[in-house]
């Protein structure tokens, strides 16, 4: 297929080489023209606008930071993809951003004629290097279909949860809040653990040895553990980021979520100590802190 | 092996079952003596006191609701375990107490000569059936060795967490928060994705059907999606119980947990609303009434 | 002095009223004609748009209830305020609107040429009559002097905080903070009272005549002690809406703030119990549902 | 009238001084007998024993930190009150202990035929030395009107709450809650406020200038801005006992009180750090530490 792709952070780079490696012909576009010029040996093409990687082509896929950054590449004057992508053709939008931003996209593109599908993703740097994703996809279902091609070549699964794409949306933000919480209830833990003079690995391994034997449980329960948040897999920044997209869609629907309002708090707190970049499973720092306990004893 | 066993309920029968199955001879005490009578056919002996199932034996199991049945059992003048317990048996006390109890057990029955292992144990009535508990002991090394056949009919698993008996009960509380700690994640990403008007089982299905692949997330999911409490698998009272035992040691160790504070006023709350005999995972029922979501539409 | 207003709601038409009396010349403005109508047999000139009501005053005072309000009477294209209030002359913001906006006002402003002050109040519509409100003023010192007249023509008492107008609308916004966690606090404490079966206007009558002797305690003590919040004194609504801005202001600084947003989320269940209208105290009313405590015997 | 009087820490010594100076034949018990002799050459007599200041009085009061200090001289095998006092003699309890201990001393004493008032107070050292404490006592009316020349003569004001004694502590706990919520909320305002470049003693000078015009809030309010917290008015430690006795009330009752819970996350991260000794108003402390505010620019 004929694609378009703009982003390639760490999550869109080997999203975008699995598209090629697919057989897709792709147009890519990046703020930071070098990493677009990466793919070029692969046979990529490079565009100079965001409305260069849009046009003539059948499906666009962004995986972009945040909210910003997506209307940056969507509305830019003059040279947006709104602008430059065809009649019929479809937005494929798998960063995490908001369900208002999502919703106003799905209108956006319906009045020019365009299509649009909501296709965010769990799974970090090495599963999108594997085409191990998890996809969540909502739009219209015909849509859903012709994208197919593409998805299965980035992602292992897809979820499809109906013709709303803003659905997708949320649903992210959710498993997003529940892996935030894990962390936080981790961090707890280990703190009591540590403080009580018993061996966090020790208490970790009973844990995935039985009834949480699952890879977010060892992987976050081992960094937590070591108590070294560095280099990031996931930035707490971007953990706040939707963490505070959480809640606007708590607060829209009027849903008190006290546990996402606890983690807010020591995303804050983290900020404040200079962990914004972090991994987000530094708000355990937190919670040794205040427990007195001083940095691991490495 | 010559064993007693303190405890008959839905956990401590099949557990007692087991034991017989495997080979030891065992004299069963139970406060209502009927639910004793039942392994009567299976060869278990009816002792009239606790310390009748603990005279003679080189192994006594408690698997008791809590610290005041513990103590009842123990410390019962005239006819107490602690004074018909043989010098040189062990007492394994296998169910939920507190860290302090467990101490003073370990102390006492240091002072008369006996030994004293803690065990207590993750996994349900059905887990217990099928001798598939995950058993956290700790205790004097020789004596974990000691008691291991005991265990292993019992439990597809044992983690000896060290020779501090406490350390376990430590360790088995901190794992129920983490359980709780799940469920009310679970309520508030539920409650925001129902109010939003999406289908919480499509949302359990991804969960599950991705990073949350485990039967924990599945079956507590399944209850929480259903809003439907009723029979409880683990009472709402004694989730509560657990959770307050929890505070105690974090309380002792200056540990502020959060978290932990949040799921205890959900459970207070339930209590308010009559649901002390639902099952735990009903404090979903607050994240839903204070979302303003009517009982499920069933 | 030659002056405009913008806003005549529950709280802007005495304040208006109270300039007029102090013989001031006043151009009212309202989205609503008949409350700018109601003010004419005063002696005020009614002004047919936004920048009506600016254009040849010396002075512009704007008492509305968000930052939408405030925007589209400022930057309405054709007929906004920015566009007509003279150079020289100064704008007084009296609303409780984001620090955010204060910002931007203030450098909007300060580029034509024209002067800005930030003055929110402390006080309900009674004290805005009586012309007893509390004013947190900042802004250039100069123009705070030349506002003096018109200051203390509505309020007892006006506190200069700087020069830094958006200062005075943090202060604000943590006042308001101050109270809802107040009512917060007087909410719990009046759940534990009447469970334990002890009569709360008791409980207010110790506290009212001892500690806590104020009228902000035993106004809104009166008002939870009742379980009766309509009609507003000032609307649940408006309480979330100062709510989020607080936390916009504290998410700024990366300063967590619990207790706010423990309070947010009784906003949330209030809402969504449909008490969007009735007083801010209402979030007293979840305390008492958590309890389990039915509506006030009344 | 003839009384006898045990504790004499820092309220109790200047209650006992205030009752001599009124007349009444005062007979003195302290653990530590150099307070009490200091007492001597106003005319107080010692006793050795906490029986020996209860034979042969009339009323007694007791003045003492915590529950298992009260256990201690009532209950103490031997010489303790409870069998020195004699029938129709009234025991005042005018610490701050739990509803439950004051419900088993209100029975005890029924059974011995004595009597049996609670009555905690309001104020710090400095308002007991000048006899200016509010009262909160409950207990049979008969008595209570018998001990009003004693309570008289240490406070300015006795609320009666009741025939029922255990009332009168419940409510002096939930009158320490409040003031526990009004200190940790004017540390969350004053961080923002710090974290926002403003003065807190200017945010301070219009708080209590204007609607929260209370010593209660000046006095605290100017411990909070200085961030520094010894010597301690009232000890953190105790403050964190008041808590929690709080907490097994609200537990007791099923009602959930959400801030007294952060509160005590509060508590115990201060006694993490070691400020056990401190003020309890040294909860400040944490809120500037998650704040990433250092310690107060002395």
């Amino acid at each position: 297929m004929k694609a378009g792709f703009i982003g390639l952070g760490n999550m869109g780079a080997p999203m975008a080489r699995n598209l090629i490696k697919a057989g897709h012909t792709l147009t890519v576009y990046n703020r930071t023209r070098s990493r677009a010029e990466q793919l070029q040996p692969l046979g990529a093409n490079i565009a100079e606008t965001p409305g260069g990687a849009a046009s003539g082509v059948e499906a666009l896929v962004t995986m972009l930071a945040d909210d910003r950054a997506v209307e940056d590449v969507i509305f830019a004057p003059g040279h947006g993809v709104i602008d430059s992508l065809p009649a019929g053709a479809v937005h494929i939008s798998m960063g995490t951003i908001s369900v208002g931003l999502s919703r106003r996209l799905s209108e956006t593109h319906h009045g020019k004629g365009q299509h649009y599908i909501a296709a965010p993703v769990l799974g970090r740097p090495a599963a999108a290097a594997a085409a191990k994703l998890f996809i969540i996809a909502a739009g219209p279902g015909g849509q859903s279909k012709r994208c197919q091609p593409l998805l299965e070549a980035m992602g292992q699964k897809t979820f499809f949860v109906g013709e709303d794409a803003p659905a997708a949306n949320l649903i992210k933000l959710a498993v997003n809040f529940l892996f935030s919480s894990m962390i936080e209830s981790l961090a707890e833990a280990f703190a009591l653990v540590r403080k009580s003079g018993l061996d966090v690995n020790v208490f970790l391994g009973i844990l995935t040895g039985s009834v949480f034997n699952l890879p977010v449980y060892r992987n976050y329960g081992a960094i937590i553990a070591s108590d070294i948040f560095e280099p990031a897999g996931f930035k707490l920044s971007l953990g706040l980021k939707d963490n505070r997209l959480l809640l606007a869609s708590a607060e829209e629907a009027d849903v008190p979520m006290p546990i996402a309002g606890l983690v807010h708090d020591r995303y804050l707190a983290a900020l404040a100590q200079g962990l914004g970049d972090s991994d987000w499973a530094a708000i355990a720092r937190i919670a040794y802190q205040n427990s007195g306990l001083a940095e691991a004893a490495k």
